[in-house]
């Protein structure tokens, strides 16, 4: 499951891997209206989540690493609704993995400096869509679900093909 | 209730305000070692302000303004640590205050350069404390918290005066 945290607009995306193929499950956008008060709309990130992980029992959670092009203002506000995204995580025992916009742009267009556009048409081709979605919160969330299964993928492959490694740690 | 979000130490500091006379009923720090992953962290420092709200019951919850002084990286986790720390408050309906550091330190110390262990001196003296606490964290959070008593005394001395006023709002 890949989450885009933001404090008016959360995007969620559930990926499917299996057999090689890499399908979409779920996505759409969790909207915290900006005229309630900031932890009433934290709390409505968070109660949201809360239920579409225990729905989807997602093995991991991806997020976007945000420390780039940020002010600090901003950036407090999008690690609030971070933090109650990881919460929701860690509630239900699921790990949180972080990938740097370039990460997740290389792993869906095959270059870190793809554009927002790219990456939504990209997102739409690689899980099969009729059409890329339509909310780029809910494109970015399904990136980072698309660029954990890949890492994960290749850590299991590598995992498999050295047997002695695991047996060490 | 005060609290100083933090990703390793949490401050929280309770006061009660009776009578023209502020004290203290608990102060303390929750910590979130590092070896831990995040949302694990996260989870420890919800877990611990939710069961000290549901035991103090407080009217508010008060947090400093963190805007300043701070670069996007750590903006971003004491982020998190808000983020949690807001939705322990608003999960109990209790509404949450914002307060520069200026405004604190004018609150505590009748200056808004006064220096950390100023602060923590003032805190001490105006709690009537055998001695000053020996966190800063713990000082910081009920030096928000003596802030949000000052301001919202002045609040509710405004409503008493001008009761046109309220009835328009």
């Amino acid at each position: 499951m890949g989450i885009d945290p933001g404090v008016a607009n959360t995007g969620f995306g559930v990926v499917r891997v299996a057999g090689g193929r890499i399908t979409a499950v779920d996505g759409g956008v969790i909207e915290a209206p900006g005229e309630a008060p900031m932890e009433t709309r934290l709390a409505r990130i968070h109660a949201e989540l809360e239920t579409l992980i225990s729905w989807h029992e997602p093995a991991a959670v991806a997020l976007e690493d945000l420390y780039f092009g940020k002010n600090v203002r901003s950036a407090t506000a999008v690690g609030q609704a971070r933090g109650v995204a990881m919460l929701a995580a860690a509630q239900r025992q699921i790990p949180c993995f972080d990938y740097t916009p370039q990460a997740v742009k290389m792993a869906v267009c095959g270059t870190g400096s793809a554009a927002k556009r790219q990456v939504q048409q990209m997102v739409g081709t690689l899980l099969g869509l009729a059409h890329a979605p339509d909310s780029d919160h809910t494109a970015d969330a399904l990136a980072v679900a698309i660029c954990h299964a890949g890492h994960a993928h290749t850590a299991a492959a590598q995992r498999i093909a050295e047997p002695s490694a695991v047996a060490a740690t």
